[in-house]
């Protein structure tokens, strides 16, 4: 189980949810497109302030991504 | 809001109440004891490999910590 994959996967479901593209996101987070296209990826061991952004961009919990995460 | 400093106070609780030193609990994490202690202290920006080492190594869910985090 990689972590950085599954936060990847889980942060992309719900962007996608929210209809929204990755530019969009990154806008929303103040964060670059191509970091947001490495964050799902699985490319980035994002930082506790990023997932803070990243969630409250998303209008969903820390505690709930994580959840659905099963971690 | 600090969520550094958030994270660190919550990681603590849970040292404490497993009755943990720093040396142990970063014995159990693979980490250095200088890096738990910067992180209860709030001073890093801990990463998703290390939430999820740290939070493993405490015996709890990382989605329980950021609840109690409130976020």
């Amino acid at each position: 189980m990689d972590i950085k994959i599954l936060f990847g996967k889980t942060v992309r479901e719900y962007r996608l949810k929210r209809n929204l593209s990755q530019e969009k996101l990154a806008e929303l987070c103040e964060l670059h497109r191509t970091y947001i296209s490495d964050v799902e990826r699985g490319d980035r061991n994002v930082s506790l302030e990023n997932i803070y952004k990243i969630c409250s961009a998303l209008g969903v919990s820390v505690s709930k991504v994580f959840k659905d995460m099963g971690v």
